[in-house]
């Protein structure tokens, strides 16, 4: 979780500005123009003053007396993790779960987009998916050269996972989104996340009162 | 996040362990055997303390100086999270996402698994994919019955996820994992957890560097 922010804000507060953005940006979608510090915490199952430090701590200062104006918000959140620089996303495996996900950039925000798509399927290269042209992996680093891609996606079945990984980081990704259910071994200041749908559904289990 | 536990353990707390026992499992099919806490907050993103209070709320006592016997450990956090009560899935639309999530569970652990998939494609409908059973929608609410069915997973386009929720929730499913990207109504009491790949993104850009 390396960062190169003078001031580096740390990693839980993000993971809770991330979920506040997808709250607001709910909100918003309902014509929702206002809200307390204490409604925000509601649905983020947090506290105001979490809540209200959390938002200090990414620089918006709201009036909370009135409440925060929900689109300014949005505005200010997004300035801190939208930043400057484009995310440019390749993804790996064009499988089921890599359509799901180049369907689900269709319901796109933030400009993140997904600059290509690659898998060692001969059917499907150049095919275009949701929007998306497919490459045969062969063609994996110069495109990530020509088009400037540094973020990764990995959909490939958990056996392929670790060597598309080694790929992604030798031609210089440095964030990578594993949907394969195996850890990755990556250089330092990689930073890999990982969506398990097994460890929510036990986490759900377990909320849901059935441990 | 209500639970019926006479001491329930904080939901923060359940977040961290369900995360140690994903790590605990990697590690143990690597052959790793003991482990210190240090250790394990390393690869958590945490710190020692914290994973040491975490442990002692679970009711796990280990040698904090010989280390933490992994597959103890592992069973431990199990006998939390798994509970006595069987966990019965059902999964509605099979979509890419939804065959990607049925081909995810034949890599299932903890007794994790689902009894039956629903979809309104006609085409679909008594096929078996990945092991699961398909049936149309209609028969939604008599298979719940049947088959005691009490978590749900919703891999239905946006725009079909609430109708999705309120037939589970009316069928009483206690517990939804929601791939769609709205937000859910539901009843109190009903835990609805998110897997939501644009916010997964956007904190990977954020740790990345690229903001």
């Amino acid at each position: 979780m390396k960062k190169s922010n003078p001031n580096p804000i740390p990693a839980r507060t993000i993971e809770r500005v991330v979920l506040y953005n997808r709250i607001l940006g709910d909100l918003e979608a309902k014509g929702v123009k206002m809200l307390f510090s204490h409604q925000l915490a509601e649905l983020a199952h947090n506290t105001s003053t979490q809540v209200r430090r959390d938002l200090m701590e990414i620089g918006y200062s709201g009036s909370p007396r009135r409440g925060y104006n929900v689109s300014e918000l949005i505005q200010a959140i997004s300035a801190i993790l939208g930043g400057s620089r484009e995310r440019v996303i390749a993804l790996v495996g064009v499988g089921n779960l890599g359509r799901a996900v180049l369907s689900y950039f269709t319901y796109k925000r933030h400009g993140l987009s997904i600059a290509a798509a690659f898998d060692t399927d001969e059917r499907l290269i150049n095919r275009v998916i949701s929007g998306c042209r497919c490459y045969h992996l062969n063609q994996f680093e110069d495109m990530v050269r020509e088009k400037q891609i540094n973020l990764g996606i990995i959909t490939v079945p958990a056996d392929a996972a670790q060597s598309v990984a080694d790929r992604m980081t030798s031609a210089g990704i440095r964030g990578i989104l594993n949907f394969a259910p195996v850890p990755l071994r990556v250089p330092d200041g990689v930073f890999v996340d990982r969506i398990d749908i097994a460890s929510a559904l036990e986490k759900l289990a377990y909320f849901t009162g059935l441990n």
